[in-house]
């Protein structure tokens, strides 16, 4: 019987479909559904080498490739990188974090007082301005940010430390962008700066950042290492990254076994086979870097004369530290290590959508019943879980068998999947229901589902 | 008496108030706050003139300068930014905007292709990469936009409406930056490019878009009017904008007072004194352009053929519009037009926190009482209230009178102000609470003051 509020029954149903505002598939704008049936040019600009992640995110209509190095993040990778953000958001200021935005301008002359206009060549992508003024759009705020603290008179030991962070786009003009996302000339990364009053403080801020990252990496379900590694052009006395193993990762990493002992084989000098611990074989992998530390010490802020005033109302150099997480690459590398050849898995928590609904085949004869009880499936849901809303997809391309569809959704990875199969004509209503990342199908009721899907978490 | 979970009442009172995960003025990183006393370069670079908004937003640790024309937006702005970005999102969303992220490195070849390489001048700020291949910085993202959507093959016109909209950072080389976060050569815009089926569609969707936008502005509290206006750069046969009239506004504007008719002067040929519906005097106003809306046609689509298939399954031009939104520009204009000389007065939904408490000043014979009773407001708040969590702040500069510190959060524009003063003492405890946007002094119960603020909204 049709419910209250429904349509009248001689509308077609997957025009019931459109008439609320439920997210259709049909309008959703992704090249993967643009395109059906072709493979959307996803080995990228000629010549350039695909992996797994840049194939699977150009077919599924994540990104599409805009000049070398460059894409466009298209809606659903909007959708995670925003989520992906949130969650790094709790992680920095949890750790007593402060947002702020820094320009990407730089002025030639700050870049010139570190002494990396000319270190970084041409990695740093420069102009100048209508006035003639020499610029680089910065692929890192160190001088920028130290500069800021260093214009605050007045700084108090009381004030320190100071964690400072930004999530905001970055220039590399990398020699060879390829792998997509994983390395790019413009990209997203969260750069944490801070300040603090001793060298001790400074080295307890840097295990509590690091802290924050394994807990971050936990959280997406991540297998990471965390390698002692090279300062390269930031600089500092000590530094290690974070490192999901991958074979496509650009990284060479020595790891004992035992977990003694981990580096980048970039900061060992010659051939180290066995653990300087604990003697066991080292056993080398690679990967793919998501998050870097530095411990800089008073580098930059000697530089730009960033003090603070002690206890004693001296003026004294911050010790400062800065921390380096990915945020595009680590959406391609999480696709990388996740996913299956042909199917993109996503950590739960960031997915773009949790939820694809799929109803019957048009003209089947579930299809009246099945488009009827989904649609109360949807509208249930999102009433019951609230924080659901925008994450539930209904992929009313009904001229597609449900076969179909179910191999598109495991394709782009939805961690679930409710399908109104022939169930739904018995009494109570069955939905087939697949739990992508447990590997399972259950079938359950509309209170099943609503039940099952009240753990997840968005951020 | 001490309440269960208290700190023992040896602790001094405001070494209580750090205790707890409790956002504290001390703490933030406010130039306003590390500068009790000065006021902090808010003339900004020499020679630059000030406005009121950028004054105050200088002053109140909101923005610092970086190089001309650049700023740094710090935590409290950000969290201004962030929650107005929310709202934005909400209104194009409800309008079936799809949010993508685009390149800012844009290639010369699709700049020429448009005729705009030459024609944007110096505006455009341009480089080369390592390899010498020409780019702009993106001020606007009409050739980008027009190349993604004429590479998908197979559009049906099924699938229009397309509105495809982000929010990211514009580069534009101002020839005088000025007026802080209102003409800077970095900032953050909201830019949404539609693509229809046919002409009416698309003026459908720009009587839509206009619609969203006077939403927008209206749950803002920012008085605007909607003028016709020059299409400039972009070109198309149709515009306008939203304007906020403000003396400090570049643009002037001609308005009908009975509201038949409202133009930017630059779009007239010519002077004209009265109305041409009803030849009432039309009054002369300034304003700030916080929105602009084109319909551009097949301009662009013409250009890079972005074409959908009809219903005959013929090839045919998109038709497009683009709408511009000045995110950080609208912070500054509300800043200047909802502001008194010297305290900021913030549209209380994008306010960057909705709550200062004030304990009694170190000393004071209620310092004990009243810091331990608004630590219980601040804890029974975000209880009660979850989604204000973040939204409180304690200003926990106790070694400063009371007074001093109501003119600072006066000055900062904390929608509500509340006090722990000699009522505290009172049986129930009596508190002072400034509701700023209202002008309005109240004293009440802590159960008064969560049914207060479970009115206020948050993005």
């Amino acid at each position: 019987p049709p419910s209250a509020g429904r349509l009248p029954a001689k509308v077609p149903p997957n025009l019931q479909l459109r008439s609320a505002k439920r997210l259709l598939v049909s309008q959703l704008f992704q090249p993967f559904n643009l395109q059906v049936g072709e493979e959307a040019g996803w080995e990228g600009r000629a010549g350039e080498p695909a992996c797994r992640s840049q194939k699977l995110m150009l077919q599924g209509g994540l990104v599409y490739p805009s000049v070398p190095g460059c894409y466009y993040y298209l809606p659903p990778a909007v959708r995670a990188m925003e989520k992906l953000v949130k969650v790094v958001d709790g992680e920095m200021q949890a750790v007593g974090g402060q947002k702020l935005n820094m320009p990407s301008l730089s002025s030639a002359g700050l870049w010139r007082a570190s002494g990396r206009w000319d270190r970084m060549g041409p990695e740093l992508l420069r102009l100048v301005d209508r006035h003639d003024k020499a610029y680089c759009l910065a692929p890192t705020h160190e001088e920028v940010v130290t500069e800021l603290v260093a214009a605050q008179s007045n700084l108090s030991y009381k004030q320190l430390p100071l964690r400072l962070y930004q999530v905001t786009r970055k220039f590399r003009d990398e020699p060879k962008p390829r792998f997509g996302l994983l390395r790019s000339r413009e990209f997203y990364m969260k750069d944490m700066y801070t300040f603090d009053a001793s060298e001790e403080a400074a080295r307890q801020t840097y295990d509590l950042v690091c802290d924050a990252y394994r807990s971050l990496f936990d959280r997406l379900g991540l297998p990471f290492v965390k390698v002692q590694a090279a300062t390269g052009s930031i600089g500092g006395t000590m530094s290690h990254e974070f490192q999901l193993p991958a074979d496509v990762g650009e990284d060479r990493l020595l790891l004992c076994p035992d977990g003694h002992f981990a580096a980048n084989v970039e900061m060992l000098n010659g051939e180290r086979t066995s653990c300087p611990t604990c003697g066991e074989k080292l056993t080398q992998t690679k990967g793919i870097e998501v998050g870097h530390t530095f411990y800089l010490g008073t580098k930059y802020s000697s530089v730009f004369n960033a003090v603070f005033y002690s206890a004693k109302n001296k003026p004294q150099l911050a010790e400062m530290g800065c921390y380096g997480l990915g945020i595009t690459r680590i959406l391609a590398a999480s696709i990388e290590v996740l996913s299956t050849e042909d199917s993109i898995r996503w950590p739960s928590l960031i997915a773009p959508y949790q939820l694809c609904l799929i109803p019957p085949k048009r003209g089947s004869k579930e299809e009246e019943e099945g488009v009827t009880l989904l649609e109360r499936v949807y509208d249930d849901l999102t009433e019951a879980l609230p924080h659901l809303t925008g994450d539930l997809v209904v992929d009313d391309r009904t001229q597609l068998t449900i076969g179909k569809r179910l191999k598109d959704a495991n394709k782009l990875g939805y961690p679930y999947v409710v399908i109104a199969g022939k169930r739904v004509c018995e009494d109570p209503p069955v939905f087939e229901v697949w739990n992508q990342n447990a590997g399972e199908v259950l079938f359950l009721t509309k209170e099943g589902i609503i039940e099952l899907l009240s753990k997840v978490q968005v951020p």
